[in-house]
């Protein structure tokens, strides 16, 4: 496999601000904030982005959105509200080829979402 | 129960541009279009937000998604990207309580996500 940004920070050989790992996942903050809380989840295992998931997938995607919702949940952002994204693609903005949740808090968020 | 105004719609009280529906889940074209295409994915059974969801909800979820790349596909999203969106809460700019996932697609789509 070709080089990948997140599967290298996934395996410690790039540093990152970690918030949340376990065996299947690992989440850290977004080295561009946009948001006073603006973390990524990402799998451990490397799936492109979005138009690469299997049906087998269904599990992996569901706990990784549960995980975001606790990792929402331990930054105190369950009261006021947040915002999840995931960009697929170029007019998605996806700027990483590893699939990637985006977790926004802390402010209001706008609409419509970019 | 509340009146709910997703689970009228996809009780067929309320009238919606139906996109897709199948037992677990209905999408339809947002009335308030961001996008060229804005549809929301729904989950039949009513579930307020993120912030209520429980661990067995992992394959309802995970489901939920793989519903969405696969209408992204069916709508021709794919080649060129599109964005997903979750809202939570009031700083998360979710207005109906009733889970529901954006699709947006056929325009760049703009950086920070609102």
């Amino acid at each position: 496999m070709d080089s990948c940004l997140f599967c290298d920070i996934a395996a410690g050989k790039i540093p990152s601000t970690e918030v949340f790992s376990d065996e299947d996942f690992l989440a850290f903050a977004d080295i561009d904030a946009k948001a006073p809380t603006h973390i990524l989840v990402i799998p451990r295992r490397h799936v492109a982005g979005l138009n690469d998931l299997e049906p087998e997938d269904a599990d992996l995607l569901g706990r990784m959105v549960l995980t975001a919702t606790a990792i929402a949940a331990e930054q105190d952002l369950s009261a006021l509200g947040y915002r999840f994204v995931i960009n697929c693609g170029q007019d998605g903005g996806q700027t990483v080829p590893h699939l990637h949740l985006h977790i926004l808090g802390g402010r209001p968020l706008a609409w419509p979402p970019g």
